[in-house]
């Protein structure tokens, strides 16, 4: 973790944490919603591999891998906090709250159809499985091209 | 979202992702892991100003926060591969792949204080609650101690 965590979480350790907490700060904000992706993106990749046959399909596995994307995804959006299109480098774009309600209709069907997809994963049908892997994967590709930078 | 994650997510959408994946890549878990640190504060934090009266007791947010973290810890441990005690700059000490098996009992400690601490927040009585919050926090810091430089 880098020093702001650490610093952070030994003030949380000795009951002192910043007043108000960092929360708000446009930096914060942004560097816990890249991390949030980054996880997604750890799992979501294996999990792509797997529905393009580059590895073996593992059911136990990609259903887990699945249900962590499901658990991410709903924690995205309170990492787009008014104010927080600059400060940290980010691709965010700043239509995202100029037309903040179409950006969170887009990440609610994000979290929609990963849930869907930890159901169908966890039934283990490998074909409704891609099917509703694609379904994901366009749910961020409508994201990303109308709201994140190249 | 950083360039290397943008590369990957559109490899994804492409049908490319890069062979055998970077998942075994020192600076890949580094980055992971801290960014899984990363979210799991960003959510322990308001947290902690709940139970210490810095901000009020609000229920269902506590619970909320409570529940995450306790989805985003196992997700910790596969962060940690072989190889990945050196690469981007990362506080994780060589002893943790050197004793890895008590990085790891210590690691679950985590895991099932937390989960526990999803269950207690679930029902609301917040001197419980401020138990039970105490105990992941020492699970915290009984790992960085050990295993975490300052």
């Amino acid at each position: 973790m880098k020093k702001t965590g650490l610093t952070l979480f030994v003030a949380v350790m000795l009951g002192s944490s910043p007043v108000g907490m960092a929360q708000a700060k446009p930096d914060y904000a942004i560097r816990y919603r890249q991390s949030v992706y980054t996880a997604i993106l750890w799992n979501y990749l294996p999990m792509g591999d797997m529905v393009r046959g580059k590895t073996p399909y593992d059911k136990a596995a990609f259903a887990l891998r699945a249900e962590r994307v499901a658990a991410l995804t709903p924690m995205l959006l309170e990492g787009f906090p008014k104010g927080s299109d600059r400060g940290a480098k980010t691709e965010a774009k700043p239509n995202i709250w100029s037309d903040f309600a179409d950006f969170s209709a887009k990440m609610k069907s994000f979290e929609t159809e990963s849930k869907t997809l930890a159901t169908v994963s966890a039934a283990g049908d490998l074909e409704k499985i891609k099917t509703q892997f694609a379904k994901v994967s366009e749910t961020c590709k409508s994201c990303h091209s109308k709201f994140k930078t190249d």
